[in-house]
């Protein structure tokens, strides 16, 4: 007997796992595509299979009400098939088709009068030469398509360093250039939007990353009261209606060192900055994402604490694991531990740790320790 | 491939659904044997078959690591049989037996010198009498096993009214006579329990009861601090430990209108008076369980409010639930709100309301508010 929606997840990483419990606690139904036998959301996988398979996604497709995705990979086409057959997809392809397309979402943007760091779209050895010359000798290149956790992402200081890329477009694509921004660190706005248009944001937090990868979410972000704060949250809410966003939107920054606040990246989808909502908001990113695909009014984004800090647990032997796990309870019983399930490899997320509190220095120091458990 | 520990529930009620959340965020496998095929716990039901049947349960027990209980009806035949094939139970076998009868828990908590309303284990007309005569003409009759939610108790004045009880005694079994207690309000006391002795307790609850369902729950119990709170700990603690409960324990307790503080009933697993831990404690009684059963240091278990208060939703026409949730989260942003996903009948418990803030009188009439959007 069916009580209630039914959310359909294409994609079974650690994003489509942290929506199960949102969706157990509010009565719906949630069923997983998933690429893999043993993926992170294998309790909620009603079918294995291929996400590039237009066939496999129809028939995943007939079984939900809604559906929405763990990542942003699934191919345009499929979109705009499963669209055409009256599929309610959330968010839609023509959202879709910005977070897939990094050029297209930089032109999007510009339209939009959303700041960004300044960019161009390039062809030849000759157009990287002539960003290189205009912003000082030194740019990121980034691959248009398919980056994510640092990889598709150059910095670099002769147009050399992308001729590979350059040698393997394909016609019309192109490499994106952006400036080089100096900044003071990053932050991440996360925003939710229904379909029929509320939003609600999440306070503004701070970003750590290393190599590429994020390591620790610090929410609110510290001195973020005020400018910083409204800011960001112009720019996520102008962002989600111009994009005709549904779901929740993060929204990745730069703090310049010149004060201004710059739009980085964006992810359709709950995001590694908004994990801490889990544990110290009264609506988790997860569960607002649920509400917002299903057009239900939001909930309250309160924080729960003063203070949040997340740490991303990365890799680490999959042996012992229990052990560490143990350990990290016995000295951090405050810590609200996240373990996704996946094989553990070198520098993978595997897992997260929030503390929440109203000392950040004891939080920070709180929630490093946690973590640290288990690395070795 | 396998992370973490598998953990086996045998029921698939809310109580298991509930262990679903928990386990996800933690990294373990859950998996249910759950009575019928569409129960509240049917995301994880791996199995569904009678707990009363020793085959099935034994494939069950196969397939995990621990098993434990959304409920305390499995026969004591099959736990000891399934402890004789070394399967891991928590709580165990000789710890269940007190929850399954309530004749032998009581004397159990007389042995332990645990205060509790005078009784007697009556078997005839003139045992019934006798007691009745001893207490002021009144008593509460339960059956010794099988009641929950009000069922299997009388509040009597006559012998006559357990006549129909008494004649269908089976050889051996007996009535359980309570003394019927003056009582200005009830509470509860969970705690949770390591076999390794660890124990951790929330604060003490003050809940509500309509015709023996429990309706409202206040956390922390208004005026509760110090004496009451020290006793209910005190109750809790040697409860535990003289019944070697691994795992949740839920106390129930008379305060009385002369300042005794009583047990009324025991439950050895999560319970609806701890729901409210989910959305306002730092560790929720479904993770404090799942930590307990596996042995792993028990979380911390401060609130993350001052005040929360958890409002049962009762029944109510299954036609337009979407809407009511709708409602209910429009007018309530800030509610927590939990749909189990069974099938709505009146007076049935369907799910529940949390809301957590600084001042009990806006708290109270919030959570109220929300969970009455489901009643019409």
């Amino acid at each position: 007997m069916r009580m209630g929606q039914r959310i359909g997840v294409i994609g079974g990483g650690q994003l489509a796992r942290m929506m199960i419990p949102a969706a157990t606690n509010l009565g719906f139904d949630i069923s997983v595509l998933a690429e893999m036998e043993h993926s992170s959301a294998h309790l909620a996988a009603s079918v294995v299979g291929d996400y590039r398979d237009l066939a496999v996604v129809r028939e995943f497709a007939k079984t939900v009400d809604v559906i929405t995705f763990d990542h942003e990979h699934v191919p345009a086409e499929i979109l705009d098939q499963l669209r055409e057959d009256g599929v309610v997809l959330r968010p839609g392809p023509h959202a879709l088709a910005f977070a897939q397309d990094k050029i297209s979402m930089r032109r999007r943007l510009a339209d939009l009068g959303v700041p960004t760091p300044g960019w161009t779209a390039a062809q030849t050895l000759e157009d990287v030469t002539e960003f290189l010359s205009e912003y000082g000798g030194r740019a990121v290149a980034k691959t248009a398509r398919g980056g994510y956790d640092g990889k598709g992402v150059r910095m670099i200081t002769s147009a050399n360093e992308v001729l590979d890329w350059l040698e393997a477009l394909a016609p019309g694509e192109q490499v994106l250039l952006e400036e080089w921004v100096s900044f003071r660190r990053e932050l991440a706005q996360q925003i939710a939007r229904r379909p029929s248009g509320q939003m609600a944001l999440w306070p503004v937090v701070e970003t750590v990353q290393q190599d590429g990868v994020c390591i620790e979410v610090i929410a609110p972000a510290p001195l973020s009261a005020g400018r910083v704060a409204d800011m960001a949250a112009h720019i996520a809410e102008t962002i989600a209606e111009g994009l005709d966003v549904t779901g929740v939107l993060a929204v990745e920054l730069f703090e310049t060192t010149d004060e201004r606040i710059l739009v980085n990246e964006l992810a359709m989808r709950p995001h590694n900055s908004g994990h801490w909502t889990i544990d110290a908001s009264t609506t988790s990113q997860f569960e607002q994402h649920l509400r917002a695909v299903l057009d239900l009014p939001l909930g309250a984004t309160d924080m729960t604490a003063e203070i949040a800090v997340m740490v991303n647990v990365l890799g680490g032997p999959v042996a012992g694991m229990t052990s560490r796990l143990a350990r990290a309870m016995e000295r951090h019983a405050n810590a609200k531990i996240h373990v996704y399930g996946k094989e553990f490899r070198a520098g993978r997320k595997v897992g997260h740790v929030t503390v929440a509190g109203d000392d950040v220095n004891a939080v920070v120091a709180q929630a490093r320790g946690a973590a640290s458990n288990f690395q070795d």
